[in-house]
């Protein structure tokens, strides 16, 4: 593509690194916020350098946070004996989304995938133990994607929290809420056959 | 959506305001550029910001530009004789691509619309009059999309330069090269009839 300025171009580039972003989307964008008064591109890009020098990890869950610790850990409202281990912060939103859960979180800050290279030794699992040392925890909730690689951290985690005597759980498996029992695959249904649970337990409302 | 951190919530915002950019997406974005180094995303914001701050406009045919005039105004590659009228920098850019122009532009900042409230005087229609009393034109090529507006602003402004005697045209309309007969609409296909053309002229190669 001829761009008819450098700065055009510049812009055009940076946001086609973007994921899904290509050079057509990306000037489409361009141009959109060359419309747009200019205080409107300036927070814009404020916001952008802003967000990434400025952003800290909580020490405590490795959440992102604004402080030291994120405001999950730092409120007294929230249950510090119930550990919700996820695997990243969109996770972490996506369980806040519910609006049923009340403990913390622990972000772990990916999964163990041997294909991706991704060890134990590169996820937050020590400081998870750390935790469970040093606070009373009563329940350790697993959240994690069921696939291969999320039971495989799943069936990790279990044996190192094993010498702890906590409660491990993880969420549960089945049919979606909503979904058609035809068009659910056969091992998801078999599986939610073999794990039926107590009819009392569905009316818990979300 | 709940955001664990006042600056990731004012990133998505921002980006959210993006045409077709919905939260879930901004989001997205903005945790790819949290894993990219801090330098990536501090270019991003930059590019952003100056791109919006040092933008200027070409005084001769108002398209982007770096400098007073844009690259096309300035080179003394383009014939200065042919100028082709479009809508806006991305037909500009559209027509570039083509590599079969090499004449300069004149952009009109948008078309004719009632509907949206466009006349003419919105238009920089006003200094493609005054670069046709003050330069030698040989030539005025009319590149608007061949909509109810398109028409409208090529029938107002071939009334407008009348006076001058130029040379005025307008990019052809027909079939798509490489669409096929049977999917053409009606309308499209009854203008190609009546406005058949030489066969010599298909030999021109893109």
């Amino acid at each position: 593509m001829n761009f008819p300025s450098r700065l055009i171009e510049d812009a055009v580039n940076e946001f086609s690194r973007l994921p899904g972003v290509g050079k057509k989307t990306a000037l489409r964008l361009v141009l959109h916020l060359l419309r747009q008064p200019q205080e409107q591109s300036r927070q814009f890009g404020e916001a952008i350098t802003r967000m990434r020098n400025e952003i800290r990890f909580c020490k405590q869950c490795h959440n992102v946070a604004d402080a030291e610790l994120c405001n999950i850990c730092g409120s007294h409202k929230r249950d510090q004996s119930m550990i919700c281990v996820v695997e990243n912060l969109r996770d972490v939103m996506a369980v806040e989304n519910t609006n049923h859960f009340n403990g913390v979180y622990h972000v772990l800050g990916g999964i163990i995938s041997p294909m991706d290279g991704i060890g134990p030794d590169e996820l937050q699992i020590e400081s998870l133990l750390e935790r469970l040392k040093t606070q009373e925890v009563r329940e350790v909730i697993m959240a994690l994607s069921p696939t291969m690689e999320g039971d495989t951290t799943i069936f990790y985690l279990s044996r190192k929290l094993s010498p702890f005597n906590i409660k491990v759980t993880a969420i549960s498996r089945g049919i979606s809420v909503g979904g058609e029992l035809e068009y659910t695959d056969e091992i998801t249904l078999a599986r939610a056959i073999v794990n039926r649970m107590p009819y009392e337990s569905f009316l818990v409302r979300g």
